[in-house]
């Protein structure tokens, strides 16, 4: 592992670190703040997965998160999207490829060899996250927007146990009926019902249900309504009677504007269920 | 005037617009962030100007300033820090030209018809902002990091009475002892002493004096300590008995996980100075 940068941020340390990852084949970048509680001890751990074309960068800088997870005593990580680098296949596309992984284990050509981002993020990065730093792996919570929010969503319904809660701003809810997502999905997975239903968060939580409280946070004015589903996975929480709450935002569109706006309560949900006050 | 966009933020809103601008010849683009309490009427207005290398946007999506503004019900504007596009000059350095205006007016050429950002930000943007939104004129206050802290400094102690307060964040304090900074003061104003002198906060608290008070936040470990001269400033402050506070904040360095700690004070000491709750 090596640092790029360390900052002081609300009286913790905002750093930016790479390291080699076997699940993805490449070098890898991530941002990881420690608030000031993780001086005298391990602190719980929060995870932001971030959507398309962002890198480990953009929630680091823009959702505004770290005051909050300060003050609350919990750190936050903040993975890459995508492989990245020379010999990573890529495409034009700003929704396959680099900036694009969809949190899948790629079975297809010619994504198989490094897209492999569910393996990164449910067993790579913890194992370096919990190896060099002050961070208790038994206390973690999982979010995301938009496809992190979508990786948020299946990760933690596939690893019951694994996360106190989870929440996500503006996910991709629906995939394997939306032809927008189905592009990468397609590409890495191809076809098989299956195969894509296991990265469905709607189909998974009415097939299985969610241990974990979920909340959701949906903007009426987000250009990309139709393509998300948002409706789906209301529908699907409603339905098998979820703990937690899917909340329509009046006016607010896909930006990290939306974000920042309820980052606060993002965390203050999260924080609850880890028990910190 | 045009919308470049907006965006629903912490209730508000958070445009972009652009103009323009007689003062330095181009067109020009602003954020400008209006809270919830500018549905029913005129709300007062911060200033915030950026740093080198900076444009309207850096503070705008990355200080955490939406979240406090809205809920005192205050509008913030993000200026951009220089002319900018083609027959406009420039410099290959960081430090000059584009992205470097020092908020001053050009004297000597190249930079005399576009440079003019003093003229700017005190007299053209404000005919905008006062003729375009509801924005109480009679209640402004200033803010700025590094070249804008400068600016914000600067611009106050030429204007009493126009600003309620004025913070600054790691402010180009004395830049006429600068070699640092006196490459871009001098390419814009020439040697003569008493132009430099007018565009020196600490020379110009010590000759007037500033009605408003002052806050100022330093980090301890700026990589930009010895060009910044924050040492003098805070003399100045001490020796005229300046109502305000100097901090020296441990750890900290210059970029914006600096600033986004410590917004929440700088919006309050303001808020307080405009008799917003």
């Amino acid at each position: 592992m090596k640092t790029v940068s360390e900052n002081r941020c609300f009286g913790g340390v905002q750093g930016v670190y790479t390291h080699a990852s076997e699940a993805t084949g490449c070098e890898m970048t991530f941002g990881l703040f420690l608030p000031p509680a993780a001086e005298t001890g391990p602190v719980p751990l929060l995870w932001y997965l971030s959507g398309l074309t962002c890198t480990h960068e953009n929630a680091m800088v823009k959702a505004g998160a770290q005051a909050h997870a300060a003050r609350r005593g919990l750190a936050l990580v903040f993975p890459d999207t995508s492989p990245r680098g020379e010999g990573v296949p890529d495409d034009e596309a700003y929704n396959l490829g680099q900036g694009a992984g969809f949190y899948v284990n790629a079975t297809k050509p010619p994504w198989t060899s490094h897209f492999r981002m569910w393996d990164y993020i449910a067993e790579d990065l913890p194992r370096v996250l919990f190896n060099n730093f002050p961070l208790d792996e038994e206390r973690q919570a999982m979010s995301g927007h938009s496809m992190g929010g979508h990786g948020a969503l299946t990760l933690a319904l596939h690893h019951p146990g694994r996360f106190a809660s989870v929440s996500a701003f503006a996910p991709i809810s629906h995939p394997s009926t939306s032809d927008w997502a189905l592009k990468a999905l397609h590409a890495y997975l191809g076809e098989d019902a299956e195969a894509l239903a296991r990265h469905d968060s709607t189909l998974l939580l009415r097939a299985r249900g969610c241990e974990a409280p979920i909340l959701v946070d949906q903007g009426t004015a987000d250009p990309f309504l139709e393509a998300l589903m948002p409706q789906a996975l209301a529908a699907a929480m409603a339905d098998r009677r979820q703990p937690g709450a899917f909340r329509m935002q009046a006016g607010y569109d896909h930006s990290y504007f939306f974000v920042a706006t309820f980052m606060a309560d993002h965390i203050a949900f999260h924080a609850e269920a880890l028990g910190l006050s």
